[in-house]
């Protein structure tokens, strides 16, 4: 077990998190944000510590938000989170396998989902899968096309799915997002920066709307001088 | 018969357009400089006034372009273009249905193939299919899912597809290139400016290539005074 350490959040909530290793980033931030719309429930994929049912609890009045994980340490931390931010009657955290939820929490039933995925793809060949990081990362315990497909079962027709991912997947994403019948309808590309390529994508598709999808303006980092940009403070509360 | 003109592209070539309907636009110039690269031949479909195989072979050695147009009024203005340039010996403008093409010309023997593809899903009920402009913008005489089959079949292995398109056709276009296994490889986000949302995507698929995309800097057209970019300027060869 590795160490751990609670984090302030500073928007009055906390996250237990690995003290090294797998700590959430910027992209969980952006989505929680991204996704924060009127629902009456909502379920979170790959929720790892918990950081976006978190956050998503903070930014809406979604009354249920569910949140999947299936590392055991990971699991664990989010549960505890959750208690200790009081948030036990909005955020129920499930230790298992998303391709279990559907069957087990039952089809159709999500306004929204999110989901921030493993980025890599598994058979790099430079990773363990005992490695907490490791299976935050790649692809080891479910792939692309698991998460979207899940997805698109959990949602209730019209429903949200809401997804980060790097722009190196972005064909990945579509095609999947498509074959399940989630339509990409909203993208905000992330840049660091003015100039510089996007290095996050932010994906709202719609289960079975129809096609056309509406892109958003860039969403930059940093300002010219290193600062973050007003609408990151903004997005962090800041 | 619509009223023609001969226009100076300023590159020591002249094209023959309709005096008012479908003039050719940045697109086919971005496009054209886009995909400017080292190949035996290349392709052009859907090539209107064939603005694109003249601007393209400015650009560079390829020795052979083919390029296709269905309607009869823009196929003959392209060739008295290709004529009056003395381009023809290096361009061939074939009146046709682009999707009896590699049934024509031959499958697997294209290293490039270019397309600036009508942008507009056909059955909106707003064009008669007698309008020239109609055609050269609506999905009257061929669909995206024609065009990028067509490509695939004409590519040699490893050959490259780039195209130009409205990033509301994002998922169309990876979809269906991912189907005819012309995948996706770079991406190109053109904005009119910095802080607005791309308005055309410039994608280069490679047949038969492994998935995995690579995003380069957004293109911006203007600066903030309304003078177009350096970036812009050189691409005109201004």
């Amino acid at each position: 077990m590795e160490s751990e350490v609670l984090d302030d959040l500073q928007n009055g909530y906390y996250i237990y998190q690995p003290g090294r290793g797998f700590k959430f980033g910027m992209d969980a931030v952006l989505l929680s944000d991204f996704a924060a719309c009127k629902a009456r429930n909502a379920i979170d994929l790959c929720t790892g510590t918990g950081i976006i049912p978190i956050l998503l609890a903070a930014k809406t009045d979604i009354a249920h938000i569910d949140a999947v994980e299936i590392q055991h340490e990971m699991a664990d931390m989010a549960k505890r989170s959750v208690e200790y931010n009081g948030l036990g009657n909005r955020i129920n955290i499930i230790e298992g396998d998303l391709k279990e939820a559907p069957s087990l929490l039952g089809k159709g039933r999500y306004d929204i989902v999110t989901v921030n995925p493993p980025y890599m793809k598994a058979g790099g060949g430079i990773v363990s899968d005992g490695d907490m990081r490791a299976v935050s990362r790649h692809e080891i315990m479910c792939t692309l096309e698991d998460v979207i497909r899940v997805s698109s079962e959990l949602l209730v027709p019209h429903g949200k799915l809401f997804v980060v991912h790097r722009p190196s997947r972005l064909t990945d994403l579509f095609f999947e997002m498509r074959k399940a019948s989630v339509e990409p309808k909203l993208m905000r590309p992330v840049h660091p920066c003015v100039g510089k390529e996007m290095n996050l994508v932010l994906v709202c598709g719609i289960k079975n709307a129809r096609p056309e999808l509406k892109m958003l303006p860039p969403l930059y980092v940093y300002n010219e001088d290193g600062s973050y940009t007003k609408e990151i403070d903004d997005i962090y509360g800041r």
